[in-house]
């Protein structure tokens, strides 16, 4: 049987446990590689710092059957990035499952991959997804299709073990998850706006919103690109 | 107020997610470099293949407030590495906290740091910090004196929030916890020895059988070293 590809994008200011989390889970699947995709071989500096090494270029990565899209503050790049979207897309048009982690579904959606597709994200850029056409859904791990989304960075583990489970079985997923002790214990009950009240969570937007707003202005005018 | 300096052991065939769950949360903290550390600059390959660049060699790390030790196959050769060991045991005499992920504790177990004390350890490895004198605990996060240390991989980011609340408040941690919305549902109960049942923990085992074996071995070899 061929070896089963699958490719997630990385870029500078990603939020590397975007990416980390799905990779430490589906990394382990039987028979399977996985590609760390970029536009060149040089290390890439993730938003806090640690340089990760891709191991394909966009140029030369062969045909997925997923490919992940993570987000983190460099996705805001991403989207106005005619070679990513474009990759993408060509990549959509043959994968087997087209998937992303936390604001990487804003990504997908710019490229013109989410319309009239149900998605997850991070909660403070969810609403977003409208923006492309794709109905937002606060959920941890989302499924439209072959469209599969997590939502949070931390959301990609959860996201990883629900696509390991439909790659290669239940039986594989929950072995895997024994295997990184996947029991989570927070210490805290703070991991969702909801839990973590409405304070906080204005405090969060308040730090965000210069990001937002610009976020918001740039999405008018790719959204008419897309028409 | 002078900054605050952590310090990740890096090495070859770590297991990335035992120090990049931490390292998303303890990253986000005020006023605090992390730093990855090795014994040089050269990029690092992780147990699935990859990899990630160092920011400060052993020989030139300065004295940090926090030291934490991943695990990961590659921990069986730290544990034999007298250079590693002597940084650890130099940083320990004068680091605020001495700390580990996963199986990262049988490393500081092997420098000697953790006679006396309770210590968590992915579950499959757990009892061999009885080989150096250390108390094995099973759970996700356990704090003995200035020892704090994680379970298994993933149990790094119930770690990082833990270490988080005790260097900068709980208001702090639980703000990061809603940043990377670290409220997790795993797809499945199969997270722990426990829940995941007999067969499952019995297969696993087996796999491991030969790396616990001959890990085993180099204990007794390592443990009478330390007399």
């Amino acid at each position: 049987m061929a070896e089963r590809l699958i490719g997630m994008l990385i870029f500078p200011r990603l939020t590397q446990l975007d990416m980390t989390g799905p990779y430490e889970v589906l990394a382990r699947l039987p028979n399977t590689r996985v590609h760390l995709v970029a536009h060149t071989m040089a290390q890439v500096k993730t938003d806090r710092g640690m340089e990760i090494v891709p191991t394909m270029t966009l140029a030369d990565c062969p045909q997925l059957d997923l490919v992940m899209v993570p987000g983190g503050a460099g996705q805001q790049d991403l989207m106005e990035d005619a070679v990513v979207l474009e990759f993408l897309r060509k990549q959509a048009a043959g994968a087997k499952y087209v998937t992303s982690v936390c604001t990487g579904s804003l990504v997908l959606g710019a490229a013109g991959l989410l319309k009239g597709y149900k998605s997850a994200c991070h909660w403070a850029w969810r609403d977003m997804l409208k923006d492309f056409g794709a109905i937002p859904v606060a959920e941890r791990v989302v499924r439209d299709r072959n469209r599969i989304s997590g939502g949070g960075v931390t959301a990609g583990i959860d996201f990883g073990l629900t696509v390991a489970a439909e790659l290669a079985g239940e039986e594989v997923a929950k072995s895997i998850q024994l295997v990184l002790e996947y029991d989570p214990q927070p210490p805290f009950d703070s991991g969702s706006p909801e839990k973590a009240g409405a304070e906080r969570v204005k405090r969060i937007r308040e730090r965000l919103a210069p990001l937002l707003e610009s976020r918001r202005k740039a999405n008018v005018e790719a959204a008419a690109r897309m028409q």
